[in-house]
Order: C-alpha cells, then structure tokens, then sequence
C-alpha cells in the first residue's frame, strides 16, 4: 500500500440543513489541517452547484474560533441545494474537480448526496482519475441505509419530544385535543421520537400515527374519542407523510380539495396550496365536525423549527456528527476503497458507538428500497402506537430531556 | 393602619399558559410561607371553575424541591381556564370564598383574569366582607395595559427570536421565501420580538406584518418580489392577527372560503376550518400562484410552541414571573387597597425594574381600550417593518440570544 496522494480537496453540504451538519464540516476541516494529503480544502457553495459554478470558501483562511462557532451553529454553513445531479451534470463537476487537482470530495447529506457521490466516483474511474469520495451522512429523517442512525436526527428528535413535553403539560392546563404534524415524508423516525415526552402513564402523546401504517379517518375519529372517554383530553402526535389505503399521502389529498376550490371561487383571487399547515387544519375540523362532545380541539404543525431550531441540540448528536466529519478524513487516508461512513452501535451496556465505512453501493443501491423505516417491532398492533421499545433505540441519540415538575395530589378541602 | 387579617387564600392560574407563569405561582408560595397572615393557601384546579367546583391543591404540603422544580416547568401547574366569569358565577366564586374563610385570592392572568378580579372584588365590598385581591400579570401578547410589560413575554419573545435565528440560517442554505405566522390577535409585540434576530444587515425577517397595520395582499406580493430581487431570498414574519383595510381577520377571510367548499365537496367526508396553518399556505399559495420566478415558497405557523417550548426561558422574564407572585402577597400584606402588580422600567442606563400596586380599573377598566397594541414609534412608515429602536424595549426583557457563526469571505479559486 502506498501512501494517500496529496491533493486539493472539495467538501460540499446537501438538502435540508440540520442543527448539526457544521458540526460534520467542522470535523472534516480541523482533520484535514492535521494530515499533508490535502492541500487545499474548498467549500462549495451549495452544494453540487457551487462546484459547477466554482464558488468556493477557502476554509483553510477560516480562524480556529470561527470554526468552533461556526459547528455550534444550526443550518449549513457553506449552503446547501436540492439539485440531484444527473450524468451530465456530474460530468460537469468532474471537469471541476479535474481542472483544480480535486483528489478528495466529501459530500455531507443524505440519501440522493449519496447517490451523487456515486456516480461522480464511478466517473472518476472511468476516467482513470484517482480520488477518494465519501459521503458523510445527514438527516434528520433518519432514513439512511446501513447506518444505525443519521446524525442530525438526534437533536430533531430532541425538538421533537420537548415540543410534546411542553405541549403535554399545556394540554393539562386547558384540556382538549392537540395534534401536532411532524416532518419525516416516508420514515416515521422523527414522529416516533414524541413518545421520549412520556413519563406518567397519563402522559401524550396518547396517539402516534406514522407513515409506515396507513392512516384511516374514521378510525382516527374513533382513537381521539377513546383517548378522551379515558383522559378528557388528547395529545396526537401525526407524520406529515402519513398516507390512505391506497399509499396516496393525506398531506396532498387535502391539497386536492383546496386546488379544486380555486376554480369554483368566485373572488377570484384565492389561492391555496399544499401544505402540512393545511393537514392540521384538515385533521382538527374533521374532529370538529365529527366530535361534538370534545369542546377544544387544536392542531400545529411544528415545521422547519424541527431542523434548524439553534437551543435544541443533542450533545451525543454534535459529537457524532463531528466524529463522522473526522472520520471521512481518517478514512481518505487509509482505506483504498470510497465509501460512506456509517455509525455503529456497539454491543454494550452503556450507548457506544464507532463508525465504518460502507460502500457507496450501500447506502445508494440500484433498486429501492433507497430508504429505511421504522422496523415494524416499534410499531403497536393497531398501528396508532409506537411501544416503549423505540426508548432503548433513540432515548440515547437525544440525551437528557428537560426536567419537570407537577402536583400529584389533591387535598379536597 | 392594623395589622392584616389572617385567614385563608386561594391562589389560580388562568388563560394561555407560559414558560414561566409556575415562577409566579411559585413565588406566591414562597412569599405565603413567610408571613403569618395566609393560614392556609389553596390552589385552585383550572382556575375559577376549580373555585366553583372546591378543587384545590393543598399548596402548603407541597415538598420545597418540587416547588423549584414546578417554578421551571412550563404550562399552569395548577390547570387553566378559558371560563369569563360573568355576575352570577362570580357571585359562586364568592360563596366559596365565604364557607372556606378565603381572605386573599391571587389570580395568575391577562386582561380577563383581572377583569374577573375586578368583579369578585366588588362583591365583596357589597358584601361588607374584608378580603384582599390582586391580580397578578401574564400573558405572552404583552397586551396588558400600565405595566411596561408581561411576564410570559420575555420567554415567548425569545422561543420567536431563536426560532427566527434558526430559521434565517435555513433560508440561506437553501434560498428561497419563508413565511413564518407567529402568535398575537390584536397586539404585534411577539411578532414584533422577530427583529432581535437580525445581525448583519441583510439577516431576516425582511418583512413583518404586525395586527396593527392593514395587511394589503397585492402590497404584500410586491413587498416580497422587492426582498427577492435584492437578497435572492426573503424570510417574512406575519401575526396570525393581521386583518384587511376593513379590520377583518385574515385567518378568519381564509376559513370563509374553505367553509363554503365544505358543502360544495362531492366527497362528503371533507371538513377543513379555520386555522392560522391555513393562513400560512393560503399566503404562500398565492406567493405561488403571482411570482412565478421565485421557485421555493415554504410557510410554517409557530403555534402552541412559542408559550410551551420547555428549552427557551429568558432568565429575565423567569426572575419577573418570580417577582410579580412575591410581590402580590407582600402588598396584600401591606397595602389596604386591592389592585394588580405592574412591572416599571426604572430610569437607568441598564436594565432596572420595580413593581407597582395598581387599581384593578386600571388594568380592567370598564371601556376600550381594555388591552395596548405595539406603538407607532416602532413601526416603519411602510407599514411592513418593525424600527430597529424595539429592541431597546424588547432586548432586555429576552436576554442572551444564541451565538452563530458564518464564513464571510468568498476566495475564488
């Protein structure tokens, strides 16, 4: 084996931002200014496109504090984009990369980042271009192959379930029913996470619907109307992805109805259009409509603050996406293969993890699934549910949960 | 003057609750312990009808550890009520008082809540029956008249801020315009709290949109595209509150259609309802539908999130919650008059503040305005900005904001 060559390197950041992502960027920087191999370090602005247009930072010129700063801020600090590159397009970076010395590109995202960084890596070996690819994996959906889990998604979790911990004891305070949509468009992960808000037996949420079950209306009708018979009040924890029978999501069947609406409006100028805001409102008025013993009935959509909200960080979660970061660049140096880098849970009774990295073909196949979801073990009989099981698989990605008090007994006077 | 009576007292939380409304119960439970003259303090179970209905907390056997605990937990410890109690019920409320020797009734809430204070306190009079009543300030509006501000506010403010902070950062990284409605009928100073997140001077929101302005739709699409063609970009804050030249409700023109479709749909089962998530894609429906060059138009609704979200108190408005409470039971020991605790900014070249006993006709007077709006000061001409001079109201009352970082240059290769 011989040593790495040395090089000029790209590192790029792609779709949604997390809490963390500069975290992963942070990592790949600080190991890059350790070892010789790479020469210049180029972040490219959004992503893909920022290489196909040459816009780059010289992260080499950043200040060490920046930096710090800069992996505890939340979003991504050199821009991300949702273009998917198709051969064209990534014959176009090549040229790039080809054109700057570019020996290692480290490519932080998700599912289709992944699928990128393959194909760029295949022509780079059509080419007979030596380089090294790595994609390093983020999301806050979680959905990734191989990988226990997606760094990103721990501190989304977080949000999530001290979002339902606050919203739980407001439910108390004016008792109704409350649902709450959850991102996560195919992989329930993020929604699952609202039950780490549980504590008392009492305690919501009291209904969990993921998109790995079809979500049925009249049965909905009958859960929250059960739950409240028992509890006198309701906490719903909803996926934006939930679907029918028939796989079509709700979010864009409600969707259908409004855009029907447009026609037949005679003012003229109203325009609706998709969105989980309008599935919350969907959700409440059919309870409303349906429900005329449930006096309070309430519903949000909790939205991008689930991914870019700047107190709601999970520590286990930074340190892992920095190692993630590190490691793209350990691995550059060593291994001869491109690859991914997947976290590892270690068998062992406290949470351990390390990292491995897996072939690019893992983690972007040929044939789907591309994704994963939430294992059916998780998930209740009746699909309304997620067990308590899913605790020993996320309670430790999310860390410590805010602490809080209550009054448990009545003293009748 | 003789020395206060003794007896007994009931304390009652009541309205939207808060991150830190449980400070000031808790700081009534403190300051009760100190002195001889509240025999017994109850907590009254949501408010008034927990009153009527003779639920009570026995706050004195509460352990002091859970005390601490409770004063950090968002949400009404002791439950909350949406109930306005008109004569008759107050007239109940009285009778209660009466059997169980209550001399001192505190009440944790906004304008309502002093209103009701207001009632009791007269029946009492007309009943020659010596009790004491003060209202004790909360509410994230900020909307109660004489105190320079509500406690609950601060925190509110700052969950709006952070959440801007974040949000900002998102819209960089994928660029694009964002709408985002936040909380506030009639008053515009939680939307308004959107502005402390700005740094540089092209950091959002761009545009804000309080209740106190006309919200004009086609004024609004030209404002955007203005942003748009400047920065690439525009993150918008509206209150759910906005209404039209006519002083109709936005939220409320957006449900009149949906409600019409509802008979109009063929499927029968379709009920869609008012909703500030559905003025959240009705405004970015019509983004939409007029600029077909702006490519992303996204739009969330904060919600319950902003007065519930455990991780985002302001250690201000936590200390003040706290104060108000201790307050409120040291004039009651002192004073001979009955009233409401406002909060005063005193002259000082740092943040100071005081409290002062107000007379409840103050505070609840019997003609409008009941409540305050955001001040013409803060407002730019435009009607579509709030001035950088808030935040020398708002700023202290939120304390430290979270630190981010950004790689400034761009060193093209």
């Amino acid at each position: 084996m011989t040593g790495p060559r040395t090089g000029n390197a790209i590192v790029g950041q792609a779709g949604g931002p997390t809490v963390v992502i500069n975290q992963s960027l942070v990592g790949i920087i600080e190991e890059a200014q350790k070892h010789g191999h790479i020469l210049r370090l180029l972040g490219a602005r959004h992503g893909v496109r920022g290489i196909v247009n040459e816009q780059f930072y010289d992260l080499k010129r950043q200040p060490t504090n920046m930096l710090e700063l800069v992996a505890r801020t939340p979003a991504a600090a050199l821009g991300a984009t949702r273009d998917k590159p198709d051969e064209e397009y990534c014959e176009r970076i090549f040229s790039v990369f080809r054109k700057h010395d570019i020996r290692y590109f480290f490519y932080i995202g998700g599912n289709d980042s992944a699928q990128t960084a393959r194909i760029i890596n295949r022509i780079a070996g059509d080419n007979q271009y030596e380089m090294r690819v790595i994609h390093v994996p983020k999301t806050i959906d979680n959905d990734l192959l191989v990988t226990d889990h997606c760094p990103g998604y721990g501190s989304a979790a977080k949000f999530v379930a001290s979002a339902f911990i606050g919203d739980d004891l407001d439910n108390r305070a004016l008792s109704g029913v409350k649902i709450n949509i959850i991102m996560g468009r195919n992989a329930g992960f993020l929604t699952a996470a609202s039950i780490l808000a549980r504590r008392r037996p009492d305690d919501g949420p009291h209904l969990v619907y993921l998109p790995e079950r079809p979500f049925d209306l009249n049965r909905f009708v009958q859960d929250v109307e059960a739950v409240y018979d028992r509890y006198g009040r309701c906490l719903v924890a909803v996926s934006e992805g939930i679907v029918d029978d028939k796989g079509e999501l709700w979010a864009q069947k409600v969707s259908v109805v409004k855009q029907e609406t447009v026609t037949r409006d005679p003012h003229g100028n109203i325009e609706l259009s998709a969105g989980a805001g309008s599935l919350a409102d969907y959700l409440a008025g059919t309870l409303r409509a349906r429900c005329k013993k449930i006096r309070r009935i309430r519903a949000d959509t909790f939205g991008y603050l689930q991914r870019s909200f700047p107190l709601c960080c999970s520590e286990v979660d930074a340190w892992e996406a920095r190692l993630v970061g590190q490691m793209a660049v350990s691995y550059s140096l060593d291994a001869e293969q491109d690859g991914s880098v997947a976290l590892v849970r270690l068998p062992s009774t406290t949470y351990t993890v390390g990292t491995k990295l897996v072939d690019l073909s893992e983690v972007a196949p040929d044939h789907p699934p591309f994704t994963t979801t939430v294992p059916d073990e998780y998930i209740n009989e009746s699909g309304n549910n997620v067990l308590n099981s899913f605790r020993e698989y996320a309670g430790p990605l999310v860390g410590e949960l805010p602490r809080v008090g209550w009054f448990e007994q009545i003293a009748p006077v």
